[in-house]
């Protein structure tokens, strides 16, 4: 996966271990049409078979985030035979797959907000595992403004909020600062305006240094053992857990531990 | 829907498109009676089905917002043939049911809190959508030191508190802040005193000027959706967003937005 | 259950109604060993049964709270025909069967953390009803540092924070102040250094002056209506609240209650 062309919507730069993901369609706030969510797909696809990656960033170019959907482009549909139902459906099912993808990668996910996340794309924020955001970023789910209620973002937004927050931001459709978010649980850390691409990568190196195999098994554990009753989800991850101790990061990350130096894993 | 006599324990004031409903008992600190609940229980049935209410707001008269259940009529219930098991389990049902009805009101509700709301009358700020509350007020989950563990209240509380702090609610029984409640996310906004009742016009307001056939839609998909695993909560929302976009409102919301005007939506 | 020899690993100290449980191993930094694990199972188990203690106290003597599994009794299991595998999801159930333990407990139980709860140590502060901390005290799931995930560790921690601050903890593999802590709601308080315990003991005196049977009713109460929808919930607890009325002491607190007295309860 190299560097694409700065002219493509999609862009995907390496830096050692870790994927950039850049939605790079500043004209159009990023916003998530049909094609800007079948890359994003593709590239996710890609990254869950890769052996190298350890970690990505989910970042932007310009001062939206992401505006979330195509409004036009859905619009567009109404001229169809069933007024875009059909339409609305399937794009619906498409974006949420690809969020779905986000929380199913092997590779933990960071999102990196400068500028607006606004309906979908501040549920793209909500689905990753971690986000940064700079001092200035905003988030909303205005869809109560445009007579469509943001139901799909608030699967994922409500996931991570308390349901005051959650229903702060859905019935009032307002800007939410970054600090805001920070306060609702949305995001991990607030930096200086500019800085929210580095401090993602100071995370996704920090990630991207630990076991592989440990977060792949743990990512996976964490999301399915979420949906489960607590006697349950621990007869789960009891088995997840032992079937990891048998794993050679396991035995060697910890005589490392015990023997008191670094770990040399597999890569 | 008119403005009700002033000696009536429960008031409703319309204020435009706002109903703002009014626990209006000071002396008895506004409590949880049978007929308390039984007149809340009837005002929200009559706004489910108003065409022109589009936002609640729960307030109260006196220095008490609500102070739970009726512990005198409760226990007059003594003397009953079973001691009042039945009785117990009556009103108990019948206030659950309340404020299960809040929950399933098509429109917003919002809390307006100044003063004390315990136990049930915690459980009535929990189940709202929205909270909004005075510096003073204050709130608290005290059955354990009358022999009774706040049980029907802690399920609203423990869907919007984290668990520990839930448990320091209930547990220990003692007044807490409003400071503590919006670092619990119990409540969305803490204003001076006896400004609780504006603030919470003011956000009714902002609700009132959306669209409600989105909040409508949305509301009742928030509160089911929290209720399914990940993936059935997208293949549920996706259904409801894609009916949403077929109505008059989105198209409408839409074709304004993308037109850079304000919608005009069917009242 | 008398103050034992201070040569034990794990001490236990009545204080009037309180049980002190002391993790009292600091030169293996109070890891959880399987004789740990089964001696405070053993603990746990009577305390079940007293009548007398109303509430539990979980504190550890020396730098370490409690740094989670024992690495070096686990790895010696590799000699195994089996390279340790049953052995693993032995001690792993062993382990998790006493953090639910503490769940089940009738009494509620408090974290008094002084230093560093790491990995299964992080998780019995999780397990906790309540939990104290001190000012320098620390947290974190490292098991991404060793090769192995913390999936037994998250069920309590995911249960306690949002999705984005667990997931932070556990990818990050960091340790996270008593402050950033507090702010995750993994515990309630924090307190100057070396005041952990007696903040523990204040909340546990408060907590032993209430109903026990309101406690032991609502704790129980409280983890089964939480897994449960709320409609469901609601049924639940109305039930749970209703037998809890008939008992005496809800007669007598809410009589004391109305007379304006204290309530005397049967011990």
């Amino acid at each position: 996966m190299d560097m694409h062309s700065p002219t493509e919507i999609l862009q995907t730069v390496r830096k050692d271990q870790v994927l950039l993901v850049r939605l790079n369609n500043p004209k159009a706030r990023n916003a998530l049409s049909e094609e800007m969510i079948e890359l994003i797909t593709s590239v996710l696809e890609e990254t869950a078979q890769s052996k190298d990656i350890r970690a990505v960033i989910l970042a932007a170019s310009g001062p939206a985030f992401c505006a979330g959907h195509d409004l036009k482009g859905l619009t567009s549909h109404r001229q169809d035979d069933d007024q875009g139902h059909n339409y609305f459906s399937y794009l619906l099912t498409l974006c949420s797959d690809m969020m779905q993808r986000i929380v199913e990668l092997p590779q933990p996910v960071i999102a990196a907000v400068e500028g607006i996340a606004s309906a979908a794309g501040c549920q793209l924020v909500a689905s990753c595992d971690l986000a940064v955001a700079s001092h200035s970023s905003r988030f909303c789910t205005p869809g109560v403004n445009i007579g469509v209620f943001c139901s799909t973002p608030m699967v994922a937004l409500s996931r991570n909020l308390s349901r005051k927050h959650a229903m702060e931001m859905l019935t009032l459709g307002e800007m939410f600062s970054a600090e805001d978010a920070h306060r609702f649980g949305l995001i991990n850390r607030v930096v200086p305006d500019g800085q929210a691409e580095a401090e993602a990568l100071n995370l996704a190196q920090i990630i991207a240094d630990k076991s592989h195999v440990a977060l792949k098994i743990g990512k996976k554990a964490f999301y399915e053992q979420l949906e489960k009753p607590q006697r349950e989800a621990y007869r789960y991850v009891v088995e997840v857990m032992a079937e990891n101790m048998m794993h050679q990061h396991a035995e060697e990350g910890i005589n490392a531990f015990i023997e008191k130096r670094s770990p040399c894993w597999d890569k």
